[in-house]
């Protein structure tokens, strides 16, 4: 399989991942927060998935397509890390739907940083919301869910968070 | 149709074109061009395609993935209406199958530079070879060949070239 080939799976993989989360939140009143702008693309098919929700986009620095970038006052700009920890006043308990794809590479460091960074996600995750994340995460509170059937498991993973008070 | 939508059905289109292509000249010798490195996918897509084949790459500055980047002496450094034209003693009626994508966007600045382009890739075409391309090229020796079942028209494009000597 060539680079190309994985490419296209796992695009195909996380379009099929957030397509099936949209349908699980439709219920479900919030915020949508995407980690990671990148050129844009996803941020794209998270408006047409979305187009009556407030989309907030965590980035370092904006590098994406000029149709692609987000309003300013939905945009959250600096280290993740730094920005989810300031966006708890904005956004908790707020969030129907997050999208992690910090984009890293495989290995350690990405898995490391995703599992850091979940840490901060999840105080902004609403009862009953949807985490979509590229790497796998181990983390309290958040369920595994099904993947859509042409995704393979562990190509992208969907999580239903739990709080840890209705879950006790 | 979001954007991501579109870049996995341009991903797919090319794919389709270029394993196509690989089958439509595999009983003719010569080399394989790729025009533009990019992040090396759609390169290492062609080194899958053509294990036994030399490819030569043009690339105005190398920023691929590690595991993608080309031997020094198959990479043809520098603006490509500069290094084709040098390219011509190298590969001259050498090439059985080139592939140009510049990616520089829709529009009219995209096709004039295809076209300037293509006027330099004819002469390394071995009569028979093709041409797979993003942008459509209106060249003469260029003929039009059916696209994969899944390409809709005009989304990718294959072309035989046939030597005006050979075709009159």
């Amino acid at each position: 399989m060539s680079r190309l080939d994985s490419f296209i799976r796992r695009l195909k993989a996380q379009r099929a991942c957030l397509d099936l989360a949209a349908h699980l939140v439709r219920e479900l009143d919030g915020d949508v927060l995407e980690l990671g702008l990148g050129n844009g693309r996803t941020y794209d098919h998270l408006r047409h998935l979305f187009p009556d929700r407030k989309i907030y986009v965590c980035e370092r620095r904006v590098a994406a397509h000029p149709d692609c970038v987000p309003p300013a006052e939905l945009l959250l700009l600096g280290d993740m890390r730094d920005t989810l920890r300031a966006a708890c006043g904005l956004l908790g308990r707020r969030v129907a739907l997050a999208h992690l794809d910090p984009a890293t590479g495989e290995g350690v460091a990405s898995r490391a940083l995703a599992a850091e960074l979940a840490l901060l996600i999840v105080p902004l995750l609403r009862p009953g919301a949807v985490l979509v994340s590229e790497p796998a995460i181990d983390q309290l509170g958040l369920t595994p869910l099904p993947l859509p059937e042409s995704v393979a498991p562990g190509r992208y993973n969907l999580y239903r968070y739990v709080s840890c008070r209705s879950s006790a």
